[in-house]
């Protein structure tokens, strides 16, 4: 490995085959050393979760050919993010990009994410961190216009060496043609929801089982969100913080007489 | 039930039959009428995952007796929120109760906790909602000072006629005696960290396989975290938000040029 170009970890939620993942690492081997840490099956959904009951199997992969060390993890995308730090990296990493995700990760999405909490975990960790999704579910999704724009952002990164420690960005691409595409939003988070419900069915033995569905909501009337960015067929860039602390609202809670 | 008496949502993250939610629900039901939808097995870890690429199996449980109706569910805390207002209650409830958690979720554990996931579920769908957590993971944990607190701390919450949409409270408690606890600190989540590593080990048939393990260190130094309290012997209340947003940062990345 190139001794002076950076250290990427790459990762994602949908797991090592997905074709998201293979178009970050074709742009992530442009600015540094790659190793791929990405779970073995599909983790959508997973936000946050750990393997702290389970063990992990983790087997190497030739998946992105032999310049780019790669391993499958039984694990969450946390787990891998953990797991190539400690395990294949033995060190922090300058970068760890996470994605690029088949399917929507803006607004109160970000909670729900295993590619957003794996870029979250790498923060935490202390290394600057982006996740990528794109707003197209398809497997064989157009992914041209997010490698295009996603190599820009990365390239700033990079490029700022004024960062904060626990940096990291939840990008968003929108599902257009790569010329439709207006250019780059920095944005907030939207206040906008997905209102969920159930659907009953039985099963062949007449037992009850229950899908979760529902349909997102934006109920934000901003300009300055990351829905209102997409919606206009620009990139989403949103700066992001693990500190959950509700500042405002703590000192409302301290007139409390308990 | 009482039709003048608060609707609360009780759910946890340690399964249905864990001994924290017996201790929730008894502390609940002087408040209003109680409902419980929790997993049917342990979710600890579980962060903020939900069930989009599974079914859901949910069998009634007359575990807490008949005045609690209950209902023990296989999906992740996230998913018990959302099946119990969408699918049980069919609106939403005057108040979401999660936990009470055996084990620590101050500081930056509030990412991988289920039982705050849960609470934060319940504040995105525009319910006040509150994770109780104790610091003793034992399955026999005495959560006398922990009932006792979070009575206090319950009945606060349902007294504010000024608390925000959205309210959420991580609310952690000492493991002392109920008689060493010195009272209740509203406080900023600690920038306090797992550090990772896996054990690494061989099955019976030679394949290796890994452990997640660590040890978690305070480089926080501020006396107004959770840290600080809990390690006082404090009860740490946090106000919790979901928007994840970088504000400070959102500033600095305004004056990238892409």
């Amino acid at each position: 490995m190139d001794e002076k170009k950076p250290t990427i970890l790459v990762t994602n939620d949908d797991g090592i085959t997905a074709k998201g993942i293979a178009s970050l690492v074709e742009i992530a081997k442009k600015f540094g050393n790659v190793v791929v840490v990405a779970p073995d099956k599909p983790q959508s959904g997973m936000g946050h979760a750990v393997s702290i009951h389970g063990i992990l199997r983790v087997s190497e992969s030739t998946i992105f050919g032999e310049d780019v060390k790669a391993f499958a993890c039984s694990g969450t995308p946390a787990d891998c993010v953990k797991f190539g730090i400690s395990q294949v990296l033995k060190q922090k990493p300058d970068l760890v990009l996470s994605g690029i995700n088949h399917g929507n990760n803006s607004a109160t999405n970000i909670l729900y994410s295993g590619t957003m909490s794996a870029a979250i975990e790498g923060a935490m960790e202390g290394v600057t961190s982006i996740g990528f999704s794109l707003l197209d579910y398809a497997s064989d999704a157009d992914f041209s216009g997010a490698m295009h724009f996603g190599s820009k952002i990365i390239q700033a990164t990079l490029n700022d060496t004024h960062l904060p420690v626990g940096f990291c960005l939840n990008v968003n691409f929108p599902k257009c043609a790569i010329e439709e595409i207006k250019g780059v939003k920095y944005c907030r988070q939207a206040e906008a929801f997905w209102d969920d419900w159930f659907e009953h069915r039985k099963d062949p033995g007449g037992k009850d089982y229950y899908w979760l569905t529902g349909e997102f909501h934006n109920h934000d009337q901003g300009d300055d969100t990351d829905e209102f960015a997409l919606a206009q067929n620009y990139v989403s860039v949103v700066p992001v913080q693990y500190d959950l602390t509700a500042y405002h609202t703590l000192k409302h809670i301290q007139q409390w007489e308990i």
